[in-house]
């Protein structure tokens, strides 16, 4: 594989994280009539914001942390930190994303959960869920038994990315849904690509390639955080009683 | 991660996999009227058989060549044979699979290619049609370079994961949009979840848990093939000239 140095990575992936945080929001406030929180379609518009900025961009980032070159020397806890904490707030984000969506879906009727999209989407909420709390219990607070530790780490990496693979699926039907629902009775329908049809498209392929490229950080051999001992595994927030 | 033996994997991956291609099948023919190759939609209900049998199962299992033990010891040209015709026959069923949704919709005089499903589904196949043409090129061929084929294979490792990635968002938004299409003016919309959208819905999800698991055995570090020497990059299937 080419020799690439991870801060033009850094670079390149941090424009298209704003890139697909950007085009969302010009979207839902151009096109889809702006934002509010009140049960109206404009409450709805924050649920693409909230989750292409909290599932895809921040979840995308905190998975990333252990890459950076500077969190391979000393202590590991400052940096798992950082990843717990991060993805915390991708979390809480996430959250509000989907009361947007169901508070919108309740006031006006509609029922809850009924497409692959919404079943893709609470899918990969959940193991998000189950994700952050594991990591929690497993390499932040001190009782978990190292034997526990090193078994659940690949679980633990392996679903890091499989929830990504999740918020690609569930983003690109979400998008292609709406763009439907929106476009159906208009003169130009989506048929005929209009500028909006077009715009999110392009959306769509901003969010499949973020979310290739960490893909392909994450999976890099040299890119890996060099484990040296298992001291690492052992240096959890708090101490268990001696 | 536990010790998993590759065989029941195996048993486990193919029983989703025929799965996958069955509930495909019966859908198209139980609710969407069965198969012809005439331009109507019974044209267009190849589209999703094909793409399943070819792009996601036996996508899939070419993909997993190389994990099979038994292709760990002697000559690796068969298996490189094995994993190339096993791509090639997916992407046989693929061009027919696009032909017969191209062909439904220029008779019935439906724009192409303006869906996000149909942009990441056409970005799949012409990544794959890359992936497999260089492929064939550097590893079967005899006269790619040493340097180029070790700096070719990690790629083509990961674009292998990546392309299956693509096949799920594009999997996903396709049975999405094919619901909203089919179930819009019904008695029992989309939204109200009747058998149709249940099953299809179903259908989704089976095909997320089969690319998961094909990700998840691609992703193993105790399942690659070990690399023991670099004879096997040498070993083409023609002899460059002496």
């Amino acid at each position: 594989m080419p020799t690439v140095s991870f801060l033009p990575f850094s670079i390149v992936l941090g424009v298209l994280g704003i890139l697909c945080v950007g085009f969302t929001v010009y979207w839902s406030h151009h096109w889809l009539g702006g934002f509010a929180w009140d049960g109206s379609s404009h409450m709805f518009n924050w649920h693409p914001v909230l989750m292409v900025t909290g599932m895809l961009v921040l979840y995308g980032i905190a998975a990333l942390v252990y890459r950076v070159p500077l969190s391979w020397e000393g202590s590991k806890l400052p940096w798992k930190l950082l990843h717990a904490a991060l993805a915390f707030t991708a979390f809480i984000l996430v959250v509000l994303g989907l009361v947007a969506v169901f508070e919108f879906h309740n006031k006006q009727g509609i029922p809850n959960m009924y497409s692959l999209h919404s079943w893709l989407g609470l899918s990969a909420v959940l193991l998000f869920s189950c994700q952050w709390l594991m990591g929690f219990l497993s390499f932040l607070l001190p009782w978990a038994p190292i034997w526990f530790k090193v078994l659940y780490k690949p679980i633990h990496v392996f679903f890091g990315s499989a929830i990504l693979v999740l918020v690609v699926a569930a983003s690109i039907s979400g998008i292609n849904e709406k763009l439907y629902f929106r476009l159906t009775k208009t003169p130009t329908p989506y048929s005929m690509l209009p500028a909006e049809a077009w715009f999110a498209n392009v959306l769509g392929m901003l969010i499949l390639i973020f979310s290739l490229l960490v893909l392909w950080a994450l999976a890099r051999p040299s890119w890996k955080r060099p484990e040296v001992n298992t001291e690492d595994l052992q240096e959890p927030l708090l101490q268990a009683p001696k």
